[in-house]
């Protein structure tokens, strides 16, 4: 390839006026793609058309079709038919050839069949090693604890041996609904009465009350007309952003930086131009937003919480924008579906809390957000994933999305429990202001010991490590030492430098864990001499850690949302202080013990 | 971009010495992939390097850079900080942007942000109508049946109304494991154990001991080193290919022409140059591969049972050319596991049925496949899909691929299904035996009333139609009519003039289930006036049925591997031609019931 690029001496005009991203649309948008079907890729058609590529093209499929004649397949198939017992297969109308074999144009004109003996063939395996050697080199390598979830009791945990427990605490079942009653109850009697598997796609057998169900109830709550239930939120996004941004002609996607994985491969495998911009920066956005005619269709792609640094995305502003500039919002609701808003939809119903908690969706943030997707395996504690938007628009991927035609359903019991879970949390707020509660008092507790915290308004608890082998060195010795399971995060899922311990308190982590928890992050600190608070200051901070200007970063959910704040007031007029969130998380557990009887 | 086109008047050489696959490589591929990372294209580093894109591409992004200005800025947060409460982010450190904004350059020099007060914008909802009108069009608009499998009453459903049974005939939970009391048993003790879903990714706390048990019985059954298991095997067929063939320095990739469209995406995905080799055809193939120098990695990717039409692939043929041309195999066993082989394991098993029995997999047609793709979903009755191959092959996928990393672990009560249902059926032929006979017996029926089947030695029995519009009427037919579900395949399943009925029948189909099927569909051919085998016949046939010259296909399941080779001989000395296959069934019906007590 290199030395092709060396040959290339002249000026190219298509090049001159295409940008890449164009040309990628174009070689890997096409108008069919299915099994049987195949297709040829829009820069293969427009190639055709070219005057130096069209011949070419030409010439080197008569050649490589010639190489598959009779005398060759005569020659080939008596061999083929020795030996064991000859398959009969069916002889489907073969699908057209996606692309012409370009094998002659690009290795030059020889034929290399000669050259196969006494040349070395690609070494796979060696490939393997290489590649493994490069991740243990740079310390991305995993290493993957094996943690069995105890539903009885939560929050812990067993090791490989049954006899040796852990506390968890980086699990995302956030609320603990993977072992909530009601939910364990109606997986289980749906897997009595319809099985352990859905026996299916979608289109063949695997279509079912519980799918019709669930839909219904994500529709409901995100107050949206539709909504459509995938494998995984991970698919969800992949395939929904994919087919969209391919389909609608010259679509330009805008991404936020930090956006998850699985929305960065559905804009690549999409084929369509993407504009990256800044972490939550409006103004980045606009000024890329307005650098494009208004009839072209565009996409705004971004998350309300970001998983890793907790950040929280301006899902107003972005709605702003996107009026003006006649783009569609697609919001990733994965971290918060559950744990924000009155009836747990997420940050954007969160946004307008008492017109929800007042019945009052419409003209609300939530409502002007096109596509929110989200997932049934974080709080919800089941798996899947979703989308929810305008009726047309969910028909639309329904109809063309290959990750979502193209596989099994969930299983009946997933779906049915999935659907108590999301029940649930609509009528109840206990757990997730239950959840915030114990978030405020892990962060309280960790900056009276100074251990760095990267402030976010959100449930996401980032340490601030900065070292990748004392990332991975502090996980281990929480493990080891103190029975503590808390994963390191590590490149590629956060930049280097930037390396972490990521806590995600639940309901269930009361104070006997925190306490637990704080003490044994002290004493690693000491052990491995990790950098903590004044260290990062006496530097100029770092990512929010110990900036010398920094604004407190108040939570997302209010004293008043939480409804301690009348609690907050008394308390504070008859305590100490420091004592305030104690006395708070006491009153919580006598009043959550008092419902409970 | 026609217009751009149309201004292309020169030669280019970069375009004339590089195929359109390679292009497509390398604009897709590029060295990271990471949330929060983001990459440039390879295609972008070289363009950077041309004299004429290299200046456009630098004074483009200087040029959008511009345009969001500290003004800008200014003058739109100020705007962004009204109305409701402006949410606090934590601020890491940017990651780079995959792509410099070309808007410039694609749409021409003058300043777009002008034009938006005017100027139309794009009409989103218009848009997903007209998708939907194409499919109403070309009557590829899927309807879902509302299907609910009774696992106390396999075969039967119910459909949104409870009382209203039918007999499902199209599901792909073959040997009706969905129902199967040990695997029930398994999955509702682990529920109650470890709750409804993972709680995280692999990586973080999503791994446990029933991935660990699960992939050590999948790398067992198909006595590879090591497995991998993902959300689906849609995702494993996926991300597996994108992953493997993007790495692979200048990999191609040999795609069967019926390939599942899982694969289809995955070798899209990657980027890499795809070449399709005709369904089932070695001497194409071969034609293709030796078109490379040795030293090209190469990939084979192709099925044992394609589901469509049942055809099977030439495993044994295709692991010669491979060794001959040092390509690697990329065996989809998919609809094959659980069903072929002594111990399930799918077609290639299947070859070597005796050193199998045996014990003695190595040297096998088995063992000869690099990486064998499964489901856990259809045979096995669950939901998930897996590799195996070599240590070194799974630890790369599961250390690089995306859709394995970045998602929520199935839930432990799936994984431990699974797992019993891997193991029943390695240790019980029964069910697989019993199916092949009810197919036996449901392909011979058909073909007493010249009810077309589309031949082929597997366990699918594809009814031609041959019509959209006929084969939706007919399946809506048998569900209304006659309580009968048989889902109708259209394209783009399928091409168009292929569109078929699907069957596949159980261990449950039991005869009068059977009778009803075919009395059903000889009422449904004569009441929609749909061509039988003569019809087809008298136009010289078409994709096996009704061919003058065709071979008959034997099944791949023979007398002897089925256990029924004397019970044949000794029915026929004394039985009337006709009655074999029913006097076997009644043999096995009682054989069956006899071990059960």
């Amino acid at each position: 390839m290199e030395s092709v690029l060396r040959q290339s001496k002249a000026m190219c005009p298509f090049l001159n006026k295409t940008s890449t991203t164009a040309l990628r649309a174009l070689s890997t948008t096409s108008r069919h793609a299915s099994p049987g079907g195949g297709s040829m890729s829009n820069l293969t058609k427009i190639a055709a058309r070219c005057p130096v590529m069209g011949s070419a093209m030409k010439t080197a499929k008569a050649r490589v079709m010639g190489a598959g004649s009779v005398a060759a397949l005569r020659a080939f198939s008596g061999k083929a038919n020795t030996g064991r017992a000859m398959l009969h297969t069916s002889r489907p109308v073969e699908a057209k050839i996606e692309e012409p074999p370009f094998a002659h144009e690009m290795y030059g004109k020889k034929h290399p069949a000669r050259v196969h003996k006494n040349a070395v063939k690609f070494d796979y395996e060696g490939f393997y090693n290489a590649e493994l050697e490069k991740k243990h080199k740079d310390k991305s390598y995993r290493y993957f604890n094996n943690i069995n979830r105890l539903a009885k009791e939560f929050p812990q945990a067993h090791m490989a041996d049954k006899g040796e427990r852990v506390t968890v605490w980086c699990s995302n079942d956030y609320l603990g609904m993977g072992r909530n009653p009601e939910v364990l109850k109606t997986m289980h009697e749906t897997l009595d009465e319809y099985g352990a598997g859905a026996g299916g796609t979608r289109n063949i057998s695997g279509h079912n009350q519980h799918a019709v169900q669930l839909e219904a109830q994500v529709a409901k709550l995100h107050a949206k007309e539709a909504a459509l239930v995938f494998t995984s939120c991970y698919v969800a996004n992949d395939t929904t952003l994919a087919t969209l941004c391919s389909k609608l002609p010259d679509c330009v996607i805008f991404s936020d930086s930090l956006n998850h994985a699985s929305m960065i491969q559905g804009i690549r495998h999409s084929g369509a131009k993407k504009i990256v911009f800044k972490h939550n920066d409006l103004a980045d956005l606009e000024a890329k937003l307005s650098a494009l005619p208004a009839e072209t269709p565009r996409i705004i792609a971004f998350e309300s919480v970001y998983s890793m640094c907790g950040s929280i995305g301006p899902i107003e502003g972005i709605c702003d924008l996107a009026e003006r500039y006649g783009a569609l919002t697609f919001l990733d609701e994965v971290h918060a579906v559950g744990m924000y808003g009155p009836h747990g939809a997420g940050v954007a119903e969160h946004l307008d809390y008492e017109a929800h908690l007042a019945g009052r969706p419409r003209g609300t943030i939530m409502d002007r957000v096109d596509i929110i997707t989200g997932t049934l395996g974080k709080a919800y504690g089941c798996v899947g994933g979703y989308i929810a938007g305008s009726s047309k628009f969910v028909d639309t991927i329904r109809s063309l999305a290959p990750g979502f035609i193209f596989t099994t359903s969930l299983p009946p019991a997933t779906m049915a429990g999935a659907t108590a879970a999301i029940d649930y949390q609509m009528n109840y707020q206990g757990d997730r202001r239950l959840q915030q509660l114990h978030t405020r008092a892990v962060k309280a507790s960790l900056a009276d010991r100074d251990i760095p915290v990267i402030p976010n308004p959100s449930h996401i608890i980032p340490v601030l490590v900065g070292n990748a082998a004392l990332a991975k060195k502090a996980s281990d010795l929480l493990l080891e030492k103190h029975g503590i399971y808390v994963q390191s995060i590590n490149y590629p899922t956060v930049p280097v430098g930037q390396e972490r311990l990521r806590i995600t308190p639940t309901p269930g982590h009361v104070k006997e864990y925190r306490d637990h928890l704080v003490d044994a992050l002290d004493d690693v600190f000491v052990e491995l001499n990790i950098p903590r608070t004044p260290a990062w200051a006496a530097k100029g901070g770092f990512i929010g850690v110990g900036e010398p200007a920094a604004v407190p970063v108040e939570p997302l959910w209010t004293d008043a949302q939480l409804d301690v704040e009348d609690a907050v007031k008394d308390i504070k007029k008859t305590m100490k202080t420091g004592g305030v969130m104690e006395a708070l998380l006491e009153r919580e557990r006598v009043r959550v013990a008092a419902a409970a009887a």
